[in-house]
């Protein structure tokens, strides 16, 4: 099924659901007018659709492998990345200084859905490399920046992260890789990494690693983590590549799907590094690059989504298995997409992807938003909503590929079909960047940890749709005004216990909860874009009626407290 | 990690949960003493950990493939099969004319429980065995049930059924294999059928295919189909395997999971087959094998799901990341086991096991008393629950799985862990057998067409059961009070209305309403068995906090109607 990248859906988001207005008025994101952002949003949908779309079965079926030591990518996965780069998109939002345009992060966001719907494999390597130019634009020496930034925007160079050790994966403060100070300034970098996303690749340049390790005598825990940049080559001075460094690909691990994509284990043996920003401050350099990652992930899932999605549309308006209700009726295809379980199914994907979408932009608009006004509170939306873009993104992707799968019947399940590779691919984006429980503790720990600010100015804004919906609105209006005022008090609740891990018992269906209230003042502020009537409204009328109520289960799940999680001992689980 | 058979939470739920003493106490199951069972649920038990489960790993990385014409199947496939054949458990529920123990269905779906947690692919070989014994015994002539049913018993021989063609799939009425009476009263049947589990495999012996066709000058649509036997070997009088059948495997499918079991493309060419049943009444026949089989389908779902939980709970118990709460406090395991938002997703999976359990085994009871007792509210109960085992059992087969793949972090993605292995397999069990959503809407439309006595009596007895809670047990009898309120407006509502494509477009969440109610109820006994002090009453105080409520957002779904889903045209959807 050809791929057909979602312009028009962008650009409803930007133009009424997340506000890019105020992001093309500031003087930071002048040159991102309507004109251009659609110019660019038709240029990379063009590519995920004529050159990356094709790759998204080679990547499965020919996967990534080692060769004599070094990795072979899939057939096709070369040219495709060098499609992406030489459409200078891999620097999109990077700054102009190294190369890059210094558009906003919403566009890259849009831009990395489409590339994710399109081949999710090879989608990966300029997620990271993205995050790496701006953990390195933010945190690293000017030398370095002068060096590795050119090279990494136009794609001649790539980029990874690389944290978790086989001990140390979601708690990244166990780690044990050093680096030892060296007498010209660098450092010799030892340990073993697994997990490492293209790793290595045969797209030709320099292999870029961020790698987090120890310096001697370095505090326990991860206030003892360094960041350091030690490249696959060590550059000359021309940029060109000198010696090989100390490092290598041990293996490549057997996954369940995204098998286009190289999950390395690194050893480091001594290998050249330099530090980027300061000593035992790597995890504030590296979160950097994980809130962009993050929010990459979070939008992997989406893309993911409307890969399956489209395929199961597509493929539901050409099956015929029996006779529906529409028979004879305007607007019958005589298919499967005329029953009413599975146009029912059918709309739940179309819209969890819009809400997880209007999640996501939304995060990404507050990121332009706190770039180019300055404002804190853009700064804190942008952290407060960077979990759930990620989890609900993911989650997403998993419900909206599993549907995908069920709506195809019996050859959705065999793999030519190509509907269950959404849903091998798309897994791990639940998991990698932090697992989604991770994010649901990050969100009510460290994001509610100020009385909940950021949350309560959201959930003050969706209130006051839901009463300036009142009237016209007052089907959708009203059962939105309802889930806001369950949302805040189960926000008021988690931010009154000062036991975080009360609050961690019920993080995950509070992530959930908020997304779904969320999910109804994005699909309210289309329909009321629309004035009620159009395909968005539709969609709407769905939503509210069907999938928002589920805010109440989730809602009241958030917050039983912890009591009855370890009244269940692990005996009571076992037994 | 090796599985371990949970014969306790068996004896729990045939002693106080899902009335097997009215079964044992019955004429009919006078054999099944609490003893009987007992032995028989340890052998079985035994025999899934010790024999069964070793395979799981080998069928994924061996699949069943074709070589020279013929299917090999999985390194030890051949003996797990014989061995489970040699203890005779296949003849478990059997007729004992025909060599049978005539044991009850509930002790047969205690057994497909374990053998679907130690090895999914292999465990659905048996499965159709049973369901065409099953068939033959309801249907066949004297002289084939004399033939066949002593062979299939003993495992001598094993079962399929053929349904499925390119252009009939759920739609059945839509086959076009044909059969042609000859003079010596066989028939000529002729045709392809698709997705033919355990098609064929070398453990010896026959393969015996229940295949659905069309006799000349049949009437269209499903009123003109027949069932026939069709041997792979036409058997001689005595027995021994004769001449082979103009039949054949014409290709293996590639499967997202379940690679041990064969699913076969099978062709037909004028093979020599059997009516069975009347002509053009082959679709009843064939549903004794369905009901049957779906029961058998969503108990695969909840065996992976046990296999999948296990896995999980035991690697939660031995890897270590970060600090949690219970540090230095008693039943602390310093493993992610005592990180809330672990045990959270711990308990889900128990409880849900739970509920999917108390669900199939109370179909299996309701089939034994209808047998037993010969009244027909316990095969309207049986009937009512049948699409519920089935789409619940194998809804919680896919949400257990996808949340063990979570507890491992990284680890579940990588295949060599295992856990990705349920995650995959269990995916076609909410397809085969008719889909979910064909469950959902054979549960309001055909079940709930007498104006659901069968629904109501269950929900009379969950509210009597809620009602004798109240006061001891408040806290879990006042919450599911409500809930059973709820599910009988719902029910109401669904009953009330003449449209059925109105039920239509509630019926996968009105039938995951009823199950997310009748695990409330199923939990609330438990808990009241065990006095309110025990580990399922501490499990049934988690599920009623946290899980049940989600049966508001269901049931508010369920309710909605089908206006809104046809408002949305399939252009909005591709808007």
């Amino acid at each position: 099924m050809p791929f057909r990248a979602p312009i028009g859906e962008f650009r409803f988001l930007f133009d009424h659901v997340i506000g890019f207005d105020g992001i093309a008025a500031s003087d930071r994101f002048a040159e991102a007018s309507p004109d251009t952002v659609d110019a660019i949003l038709v240029e990379i949908g063009r590519l995920a659709q004529d050159v990356w779309a094709p790759l998204q079965r080679s990547g499965d079926l020919d996967p990534a492998r080692m060769e004599n030591g070094a990795v072979r990518c899939s057939k096709g996965f070369a040219e495709g990345f060098r499609a992406l780069a030489d459409g200078g998109w891999l620097g999109l939002s990077a700054p102009e200084a190294h190369g890059g345009m210094d558009l906003p992060v919403t566009l890259t966001s849009a831009m990395n859905d489409m590339l994710s719907a399109a081949c999710l494999s090879l989608g990966l390597n300029p997620l990271l490399t993205q995050g790496q130019v701006e953990a390195l634009a933010h945190h690293a020496s000017d030398d370095i920046r002068a060096m590795y930034l050119p090279r990494l925007i136009s794609g001649e160079w790539t980029g990874t992260m690389n944290l978790t050790e086989p001990q140390a994966g979601s708690d990244v403060g166990a780690l044990r890789s050093r680096a030892e100070p060296l007498e010209d300034g660098t450092y010799a970098v030892s340990g073993q990494k697994i997990y490492i996303s293209w790793g290595d690749h045969d797209f030709g340049g320099n292999v870029c690693h961020l790698v987090l390790a120890r310096l001697p005598e370095a505090p326990a825990g991860t206030r003892g983590i360094s960041l350091f940049l030690v490249p696959k080559y060590l550059p000359n001075e021309d940029g060109s590549l000198g010696a090989a460094n100390s490092l290598r690909v041990v293996s490549l691990e057997h996954k369940t799907g995204l098998h286009g994509s190289p999950t390395a284990v690194m050893e480091y043996d001594r290998a050249t590094g330099w530090l980027v920003g300061a000593p035992h401050k790597g995890m504030a350099a590296m979160f950097t690059m994980m809130n962009n990652a993050r929010l990459g992930v979070g939008i992997q899932g989406i893309g993911a989504a409307e890969g399956a999605y489209q395929q199961a549309l597509a493929f539901a308006q050409e099956r015929t298995q029996g006779r529906t209700v529409l028979e004879g009726k305007p607007g019958a295809t005589g298919a499967i997409a005329d029953h009413a379980d599975v146009r029912r199914m059918l709309a739940t994907m179309r819209a969890d992807i819009f809400t997880a979408r209007a999640i996501a932009l939304s995060c990404a608009a507050a990121i332009d938003m706190a770039e180019a006004t300055g404002e804190a509170a853009w700064s804190a939306r942008a952290a407060f909503l960077t979990p759930i873009a990620k989890a609900f993104g993911t989650e997403t992707g998993m419900r909206v590929s599993e549907t995908g799968v069920q709506v195809h019947g019996g050859m959705g399940f065999i793999e030519e079909t190509g509907a269950s590779q959404f849903y091998r691919d798309v897994r791990v984006t639940a998991i990698y960047e932090g697992t989604n429980g991770i994010q649901s503790m990050d969100l009510v720990g460290r994001k509610l940890a100020d009385g909940g600010e950021a949350a309560f100015a959201l959930i003050d804004e969706m209130q006051a749709l839901a009463e300036a919906g009142r009237g016209d609105f007052d089907a959708l209006a009203e059962p939105l005004w309802q889930g806001v005022e369950t949302l805040r008090e189960a926000t008021e609740w988690m931010v009154s216990q000062d036991d975080v891990n009360r609050r961690f018992a019920g993080s995950m269906p509070y992530l959930m909860g908020f997304a779904r209230v969320f999910g109804g003042f994005a699909h309210l502020k289309a329909a009321m874009a629309e004035g009620g009537n159009g395909p968005r409204s539709r969609l709407a009328a769905f939503y509210i009626a069907r999938l928002l109520p589920e805010h109440v289960g989730l809602l009241s799940h958030a917050v039983v407290g912890d009591a009855d999680l370890y009244a269940l001992s692990l005996e009571d689980l076992g037994a």
